[in-house]
């Protein structure tokens, strides 16, 4: 980040017309914003949502409540408006974006092997890398892939230890018995691959394609200075194996909204990060993150809209 | 609420291209308001922000960090679009509205006498009332008005009883002694004032013209069927007197955001409210209710926009 721009930020905010700290959270989000776009006086236009969609060798273990054509039918009624996260991106004044990842080819099933080789891993990762336009000045990434929670799970455990139950949720919603079953292929993945390498290759190994394409556009994010939103679960699962791989990777990166999955808190913690809401969705698509983009919008709106105690002529406290 | 509406939207809201329950709480808010608009598939075009002023006798306690004037001062300010609750009303869409009630009269000190003679009282009560667009299809009402945590907080207390210090702040940011002479100042209004009659009675002896005008607001938009988003702790401060006079007189309302001000929680659980956010905030003006505007219209696109599962041809599960 742009540390003259940050102060230059924090200076405004002490002068804007409002008590000191009463715009909350607000005020530091805007300020961290400012940072990372080098601008003390920034604006958002232009947000991209870009939603990955990829298939999973591990639903052959039947790990999810849905079949795995839904993820290709979803990609369908993204395409044509009709998901939950075409309403949000356009309430947030976001353009979206969909890349279905060879969803023809789902990943390998990663109780018997790891999930992608390395070509098919880095292809993915490009994938997401290239997604991100360059003139976006905010970015919400998520994904769609039946049976996905169950690699993120894995993946979370692989990088931040414990049992696998403690990782393993509902997803879409399996019932208990889905639940142990998911739990049980969980351990098995991690009993297999955990401990080989850094994050990335804990990715390669449990991942599927749109999580690693999501990891890629949030690491090209950073090098491009777009400040990202985190979504749930998957969304923050690919986010910690780059946090693994170097740290201060995700600086660039809030959570938008903690996910009703069960262990996206506990994820969420161990990345230091406080969501900014948390009313209980679990869908993916990036619709966590992208309800969260007003709230940044408003925050910036806020600190390069307001009028200063001397522009106003109002007396200070 | 039209109750064929809220279960028509129920029975759309199952058939939407998501798992069951997966958009969480913006499920249930598409739902409530599909009931209060009577539409089972509504949109949210036209909110509106009404932000009252109203300076107060009490302030001659020393109960603000702030001097009297800056009433009036940021009266202008939100005149001139220079305020914080401008940049959010713009950020939600909405239209702002101001009204000054007679600044020049502040209310007599409640630690004196009542704040408003009765005829007072109803003439802010109808300003508020008469404040209200019946062409709004959402409202958030806000205030301005240098002291007026100190009134609130007598409410608060006189509704819900306990001691004057569990519902004193430290409002824009009085220090310790501030806090100490502001807590006396409450219990002194409590003492002389509570247990006189019902909601509206607490209002007028301890209130303030803007708290009374919120309160017109709130009951008009529930005769016109426009719901409401609740702001900070004066503002529920306000709603809670109605709520005392007539059981379910806040059905059309919700809580947008908790306000860092230290009673606030307990006033929206007395009041059995969830707000939706929680940032921090304590600015008054409107300012969490108006951030959470485009929760709601988010709430209400998704279920009014997206495709059914036999629209999209998806599975489902």
């Amino acid at each position: 980040p742009d540390r003259a721009a940050a102060k230059a930020a924090e200076e405004r905010n002490g002068q804007l017309t409002k008590p000191p700290g009463a715009l909350g959270r607000l005020e530091e989000l805007a300020i961290w914003y400012a940072g990372w776009r080098g601008d003390a006086r920034p604006r958002i236009d232009a947000p991209q949502v870009i939603v990955f969609a990829g298939n999973h060798g591990v639903t052959a273990q039947g790990v999810s409540a849905f079949p795995p054509e839904v993820t290709e039918q979803m990609v369908l009624n993204f395409r044509r408006g009709g998901a939950a996260i075409n309403q949000l991106a356009k309430a947030a004044g976001a353009k979206m974006d969909v890349h279905a990842l060879d969803l023809d080819k789902p990943t390998a099933d990663f109780t018997q092997g790891p999930a992608m080789g390395e070509d098919e891993f880095l292809a993915a990762l490009r994938a997401g890398w290239q997604a991100v336009d360059p003139k976006a000045d905010l970015l919400v990434v998520g994904e769609m892939g039946i049976g996905n929670t169950t690699p993120a799970a894995a993946i979370a455990c692989a990088l931040f230890g414990g049992a696998a139950a403690d990782w393993t949720g509902r997803g879409t919603g399996v019932d208990d018995a889905g639940l142990a079953n998911k739990t049980r292929v969980v351990a098995e993945g991690v009993a297999m691959h955990g401990g080989n390498g850094d994050g990335l290759e804990i990715l390669r190994r449990l991942g599927g394609r749109e999580i690693a394409a999501m990891a890629g556009a949030i690491a090209a994010a950073r090098i491009l200075r777009i400040p990202v939103i985190l979504d749930g679960f998957i969304c923050s699962a690919a986010a910690a194996c780059l946090a693994h791989s170097a740290a201060g990777s995700l600086d660039h990166a809030i959570a938008g909204h903690q996910s009703a999955e069960s262990a996206h808190g506990a994820v969420l913690a161990r990345l230091g990060m406080q969501p900014l809401l948390a009313l209980g969705l679990r869908l993916g698509e990036g619709s966590g993150a992208a309800l969260a983009i007003n709230i940044l919008k408003s925050a910036v709106a806020c600190h390069s809209g307001m009028a200063t105690f001397a522009e106003a002529g109002v007396s200070d406290a």
